[in-house]
C-alpha cells in the first residue's frame, strides 16, 4: 500500500480502577504485551526460568493504559489520518482527548479508526486495556474464560503456565491515505466438481470511489504469467466476476505442487495515478471432508445410520491421509510472535513428513505468516475457533463478540489455500465441557464459516463421533502398554495422542535451578514446567517417573533418565503413528498431542522443545509418517531370554505414486551381538493411498542374556523404506 | 386486512412444448391441482379406487397453463392492484399479455405481484406449471427429486401412490389495497433463562409510509386484556421494542395451558383513519434440545465424548417425555387440504395422549390452519424441510432455491408457539441417503434456522446419533416379536417404529373390486393400496400376511384376516410405545411410524385411516399414551398349557403432578374363563416424570387348553391406570 506509515512510541502504566490514572508510566514495546513492559522496567527475570513466571501472576487483573503523542506532518487537502491495529487484547477502549472513539471486546479484530479532523499532531491518543475476561466462575482454573473468545490457555493448561497476556499484540501503527484507497479487496472462487475450471469473485470496497477513476486487478499465475486482468470504473463496491480455465491447483506437499497465484488490485486516479494497491498470494483447491472408503457398506440394520462423521480429507478429489499434529501457540505471549518465530518450527513439521496441523482451539489464531507459510510449504491447516475444554453459553453478549471475532478470523485466514477444516474448538462434547450441536456459539460458528468460507469444511469440536483423543502415555497403570491398547481401537481418525517425554538436559539446566536438578521432585520448578500435576488427579504427568523406572529402574543421572524417557517417548510414537494408519481407509488422520510448546517444559507430549529444538521422538514420527515404509505391529515392549518374538509386518502407503512389488527382510538383534532373521515377505506393488499388510513373522530369542533387542526392516535396493525399533529386556 | 379481494376464475390445459398452446382448456378450481381438473373434465373415475391412480401416470410429463381475464374495477388514484397467491406448485412462471412478471421455483414461497400499471381490467394472466422437476437421476424412484425442494413422497412411497400434483394449491386472489399498506409484520422475542420476562421486537415493513401516518401494535394477552400498546411514525421499515414481564407461557396439553397472545398491527393515515391491519395469535414458550438425565455421567473412558445428539425436549425449563406419531399429508392433493381436513386428525392425535407430532421431511410443510390448531390443542410440531431418502447434491442452482424455500417455509411456521424442532429431512445420513453433515443443503438449513428462529432447535436429520428408526413389524422372519426386539436397544429417542395392520373391512370395500377382495393377491388392487411389494425387497409388506397366519391359522373370511391382523397391531404398538416409554429417561422420545395417511391404504402402519378414522390400534396406543398407566413388560406373544407366565410390573410416569403410592394387581384369564391371581405390587409415589420399574411376577398357566390370555393389571380405586393385554395360545 503506497501510504505514508508512521510508528508511534507507547508508554504503559497499570491501575486498579478505570477512572484513575497509573501512577507511574514505562516504555512499552508494541507489539508486546503490558506484562512485558513491566517486567522489562522493573528488570524482573525470564518468565522462562524456574518459578519466574508465577511474579506475573495478578498482573492481569489490572487496568492498563497505553499513552502515545500523535506526530504527524499536517495533512494535505484529500489525506486521511488512521489509526490502524491489527490487534489489541483483549477488551480496550480507544480515548482521544479523554473522548472514547471505540469500546471493543475482541482480540483478533483489527482497528482501523479515522482520525482525520479529530486529531491534531501533539494529541494524546489512549487505550485503556481492562482486566482480563472474567464470567466469575471458578468451577475449573479455565471456567473463568467461558464467556469470552480469548483463549483459555492463558489461564493454565497441562503444558503452559497460568499467565494471562494483555495489550497490543500485533501491528499498530499511523497511516497517512488518499481520501480515496482501497478498504478492502477479497477474492472468493469455486472450483468445478471435475477442477477445470474456478469461477472467480472478486470484491472490492474503496472509502471512497475517485471521480473519473478506475479499479484494475490481475491475477498472476504461479509461473508469474498474467492470467485475468480486468478494470471497470471506479465505485463504492465493486463486483469482478471472471473464470479462470484449468487451474494450477494448490496441493499438500506430499501430493503436488504448492501453486499459489498473485491477486493485485489498483486504484487509479482520473488522471491514471495509482493510489492504492492491495497484493496477495492465493492458491485454489478443492477440499471436502467425506465418509471413509468402505463406510457405507457396513452391514444394513436398521436403522442403518451414519454412526460416524466424515473425516477423511478429500483434496482435490483425491482422499489424503492426513499426518501431523496439534499446533499450540510458539510463545507465551502473542506479541513476541513474529514470522520467524513460526519459520524454523514449520520447516521442521514439513521435515517430519507432517501435511498437516491442527491450530488447536484453547491456543491463538497464528498471524498471517503462519499460513503465509503452511501455504508455501504445503501444509494443511485445521483451524479452530477459541473454544477449549469450557461450556460456553447461549449467551446474546457473548454471541455477539464470538460473531465479530469469527468473522474477522474467518476473513483472516480465507485468503490461504493451506486452511481445509474449521472447528468450534477443543474437547466441547466432552462431559467437561457439556457443549452439544444445539450450542447457540456452535451453531453460530456453522453459520459464519458457512457464509464467508462455504467451501471448506466446519466441524462443531473435536473430538465428534468416531473421533479419538487420547491416550497420552506409553504405558497405563494397568501397564498395559500402547502396542496392546491402539490395535483395539476403531476410530476414523486419530486427532489427539501422545506419550510424553522429559525434555533434552540442555534444556533442562536452563530452566531449572541446579539445586532441584536431580532427582526431580514436585514441588520444585519441574512442577511448575509440568513434569508434575500437570493435570487434576494425576500427580506424575508429565515425567511420569515410575513408569520409567519400571521399565529401566532408578536412574543414575538426569542424564540416564532423560535417556530413558526418550527412548520410551520415541517407541510408543512411532507405534502410535504406524498403528493409525494401517487402520486406513477406516481410519484417515493421526495427530499427535503435541507437536510445539509455548515455553520449555520439564517434560511434555511435544515433539519439539520450546523454541523450535528436536526432540529424539521428532526423529522416530519423521520415520512412521514417510509416505511409504516397512512396518511391524509389535505386541509389547518387554522380551525375555528364550521367548518368540513375533511382530506383523505391513507396508504402510499414502502415496499415490505407482507402488513397486519389493521384499521386507526382518532381523532382530540382541545388544550389539547376535543377529537372528526371520522368513521374508515379498509383497505385490500396492495400489495408490492402500496399505499392504503383511504375514506375522517369528524369532526364537536364545536363552542368553541382553538388555536391548533391535527389530530391524529392511526392503533390498530401497532403503528409504527401512525400519527400526528399539525394544527392551523384561527386567526380572 | 380491509382490502378488496377479488376471485378469479381459471382454465387450464396442457401441451408438451411451453411455447405451444394447448389445444383445449378445461375449467380449473383453485386452489387444486392441474390432474384434479383434467380428470373432472374427462370424468376419470376416483383415485383412491381400484388401480385409478395409474390413469394419473405422465400428467405431471406436461407443462400445464392457466389463464384467467382479470376483472376489476378501475382503480382510484393511490389504488394498488395485486396478484397474491399463497402457493404455486412446482416451477412456474406468470405471464401478462405474453410478458413474464416472474419466473419462480418453489411452491412455499407466496407469489405478491404489483400489477398496478402493468394490467387493465379485461387482461388475460397466465401461469404456465413447468413438468414436475427431475434431476435425470434413475437410482430410485425418488431420485429424480433429488435436486428439487418439492416433496418427493409424490414419486412413490410405500404408502402413497406414484402421483405428483403440480398446479395452484393454495389460495389465489387479486387485491385492491391502498398504496401505504403493511407489507409484513413479525414478532421476534427471547425469553429470560428464568421464565420471567420476554424481550419483544415487532418487525413493520411498510410498502409506503403515507404522510403523517402512525403504526400501533397492540399485545393482549389470553385473557383478552391489552398488555403491550406502542406506536411510532410510519417508516418503511420500524422496530419496536419491549419487554413483557411474566408472560404466560404456552405449554404442550398434557403439561400446561394453552396461552395464547394476539399481535394486532395498524396502519393509520395522517387523519387517523386505518389503512391496514395485521392480526395473529401467538405464544410464549422457550424449547431446547438437550442430553437426557445421566447422559454425561457414563464411564469416563478417553475420549469421553458425546456419543449421541441431546435428544430430550425441554419446554419452559422441564424435560418433556415426547410421545406421538409421523405426520404425513393428509391427502395426495395438497389443494385439497382445508383446515377441515386437518381438525378432525389433530383432534383425534390430542385423544391418543399424543404431545408431539413430526411433519416428516418426505411429506407437505402444512397449510397455516395446521400450525393454529396444533398451538390451540397443544401439540407440539417438530417440523422438517423437504427432504427424504435422498442424496440432495452441493448444487449451487438447487442450494438457491433450498434458501428460497425454507425461508419462506421458517418465517410462515414462526409465529407458532407449537415448533419445537426444525429438522433438515427425513433418513438422510443413511447408506441410501448419503448426506452428512458437511452436506451444504444442510449447514445451509441450519444456518437459515439460526438466522430466522434462533430459539428453535435444529437438527441435520433424523435418525442422528443415538436415535433410532424402526422396526416395522410385529415379528421378524427369523419369529423375533417386537417384545424381544425392542428391550434390546438403547436408543435416546425412537422417532420411527411401525406395526402394520389391514385396514378396516369396509373400507377395504371400498377401494377393492370386490372380485379381488378375498383371499388377497399380490398384482391386484392389493398391491396398488400397499399391501403387497409395498417396498423394494419385500413382496409381503404391508398386509405381511404369513405373519399372521404364523399366529392365527389360514383365516376364512376378509373379516377374520382383518381382526387377526389388528390385533398383531394392537398389541404390538403397545408394547413398543410402553417400552420406549419405560427407558426414560435415557429414551426421551417415542413416535410411531405413521400416524395418518394421505389415501386408503389397504394395509399399512398408520393408526388412522384416510380420512381422519380410527383403526383398532387408535385405541391401543391411546392407552399406551396416558400420562401415568400400570405397564407390563411382556416376553413373547403366544404362551401353551402348562407353561409359567412372568411379566415385569412398571408405573409409567410422565406427569409431573405429585404422585401419589398405589398397588398393581395383575390377573390373568384364559379365554372368557379361569383368572389367576399373582402377587401384587405396592408402589411408592413416583417422582414427577419418572418411572417405578416393579418387580417381575409369575402366574402358572393351568395345563388346559385355551385360545387367548388376557393379562389385566388394576390399581384398586384408580381405574385411569388400569391396563390390559390380549395374548394368544401357540399353535401347535
Amino acid at each position: 500500500m503506497p501510504y505514508t506509515t508512521l510508528p508511534l512510541a507507547f508508554t504503559v502504566g497499570k491501575t486498579s480502577q478505570s477512572t484513575v490514572l497509573p501512577e507511574t508510566f514505562v516504555p512499552a514495546t508494541v507489539p508486546g504485551a503490558v506484562q512485558l513492559d513491566w517486567a522489562r522496567a522493573h528488570q524482573w527475570p525470564d518468565w522462562n526460568y524456574g518459578d519466574n513466571c508465577k511474579q506475573y501472576d495478578g498482573l492481569e487483573a489490572f487496568y492498563w493504559l497505553y499513552r502515545t503523542v500523535l506526530e504527524y506532518p499536517t495533512l494535505a487537502p484529500g489525506q486521511k489520518l488512521y489509526f490502524v491495529s491489527q490487534g489489541i487484547d483483549y477488551k480496550f477502549d480507544i480515548r482521544l482527548g479523554g473522548k472514547v472513539l471505540l469500546a471493543q471486546e475482541g482480540m483478533f479484530t483489527p482497528v482501523e479508526l479515522d482520525l482525520t479532523g479529530k486529531a491534531q499532531p501533539g494529541d494524546v491518543l489512549e487505550i485503556l486495556i481492562h482486566p482480563a475476561p472474567d464470567s466469575g466462575d471458578r468451577t475449573t482454573n479455565r471456567a473463568p474464560a467461558n464467556k469470552s473468545a480469548k483463549p483459555a490457555v492463558s489461564w493454565g493448561w497441562d503444558w503452559h503456565p497460568r499467565l494471562i497476556p494483555l495489550g497490543i499484540w500485533d501491528d499498530t501503527r499511523l497511516e497517512i491515505r488518499p481520501a480515496a484507497h482501497i478498504k478492502s479487496a477479497a477474492l472468493d472462487y469455486i472450483l468445478t466438481d471435475d477442477l477445470s475450471a474456478a469461477d472467480i469473485k472478486l470484491y472490492v470496497t474503496l472509502a471512497e470511489a475517485p471521480g473519473g477513476g478506475m479499479v484494475e486487478w490481475v491475477l498472476d499465475g504461479p509461473q508469474g504469467t498474467m492470467v485475468i486482468r480486468q478494470s471497470a470504473e471506479a465505485a463504492r463496491q465493486m463486483v469482478f466476476t471472471n473464470v479462470l480455465p484449468a487451474p494450477q491447483l494448490w496441493w499438500p506437499h506430499d501430493h503436488g505442487p504448492q501453486n499459489r497465484y498473485t491477486v493485485t488490485v489498483k486504484l487509479y486516479s482520473a488522471g491514471h495515478q495509482v493510489l492504492d494497491e492491495r497484493s496477495w498470494k492465493t492458491g485454489f483447491r478443492r477440499v471436502r471432508l467425506v465418509m471413509h472408503e468402505g463406510a457405507w457398506d457396513r452391514p444394513g440394520e436398521c436403522p442403518a445410520t451414519q454412526r460416524e462423521c466424515p473425516f477423511t480429507v478429500e483434496i482435490n478429489n483425491r482422499h489424503v491421509f492426513a499426518k501431523g499434529s496439534n499446533w499450540v501457540a510458539p510463545e507465551i505471549f502473542p506479541g513476541l510472535i513474529t514470522a520467524e518465530t513460526y519459520r524454523p518450527l514449520l520447516e521442521l513439521a514439513k521435515e517430519a513428513n507432517f501435511n498437516l496441523l491442527r491450530v488447536w482451539g484453547g491456543a491463538m489464531v497464528s498471524k498471517d505468516s503462519f499460513y503465509e507459510q503452511c501455504d508455501a510449504l504445503g501444509l494443511m491447516v485445521w483451524q479452530e475457533f477459541q473454544q477449549a475444554c469450557n461450556c460456553h453459553p447461549d449467551d446474546a453478549g457473548y454471541l455477539k463478540v464470538l460473531d465479530q471475532e469469527s468473522r474477522s478470523i474467518i476473513q483472516r485466514v480465507k485468503p490461504h489455500p493451506c486452511r481445509v477444516l474449521w472447528c468450534g474448538g477443543n474437547e466441547l462434547f466432552n462431559s467437561w465441557s457439556r457443549m452439544t450441536e444445539q450450542s447457540h456459539p456452535l451453531r453460530l460458528l456453522n453459520r459464519n464459516c458457512y457464509e464467508l468460507d462455504q467451501y471448506t469444511p466446519y466441524i462443531y469440536t473435536s473430538p465428534i463421533f468416531g473421533v479419538r483423543h487420547g491416550d497420552y502415555r506409553f504405558a497405563n497403570s494397568d501397564k498395559t502398554e500402547v502396542y496392546q491398547i491402539f490395535v483395539r481401537y476403531e476410530a476414523t481418525a486419530y486427532t489427539e495422542f501422545g506419550v510424553p517425554g522429559p525434555s533434552p538436559v540442555e534444556i533442562l539446566r536452563e530452566i531449572i535451578p541446579p539445586a532441584e536438578l536431580f532427582p526431580p521432585k514436585p514441588g520444585t520448578a519441574w512442577e511448575t514446567h509440568h513434569a508434575y500435576k500437570a493435570w487434576d488427579g494425576d500427580a506424575e504427568s508429565w515425567l511420569l517417573i515410575s513408569t520409567i523406572e519400571r521399565y529401566f529402574g532408578v536412574p543414575a543421572s538426569l542424564e540416564e533418565l532423560v535417556a530413558n524417557g526418550e527412548w520410551l517417548q520415541c517407541e510408543g510414537y512411532k507405534c502410535l503413528f504406524e498403528e493409525s494408519r494401517r487402520q486406513k481407509p477406516r481410519s484417515s488422520m493421526a495427530l499427535n498431542w503435541c507437536y510445539n510448546e509455548p515455553w520449555p517444559s520439564a517434560a511434555n507430549n511435544s515433539i519439539v522443545v520450546w523454541p523450535a529444538r528436536k526432540k529424539p521422538a521428532f526423529e522416530a514420527v519423521k520415520a512412521a509418517c514417510r509416505p511409504v515404509l516397512a512396518s511391524a505391529r509389535i505386541p509389547k515392549f518387554t522380551w525375555s531370554a528364550g521367548e518368540v518374538f513375533t511382530c506383523q509386518l505391513a507396508l504402510l502407503n499414502d502415496s499415490y505414486a505407482k507402488g513397486k512389488p519389493g521384499e521386507v527382510r526382518a532381523t532382530l538383534q540382541l545388544d550389539e551381538g547376535t543377529v537372528i532373521t526371520a522368513a521374508s515377505w515379498k509383497f505385490a506393488a500396492p495400489e495408490p493411498n492402500h496399505n499392504l499388510i503383511g504375514p506375522e513373522v517369528q524369532f526364537q530369542i536364545p536363552d542368553a542374556p541382553f538388555k536391548t533387542l533391535t527389530l530391524r526392516l529392511s526392503v533390498p535396493n530401497r532403503p528409504e523404506l527401512d525400519s527400526t525399533y528399539r525394544l527392551l529386556a523384561k527386567r526380572s
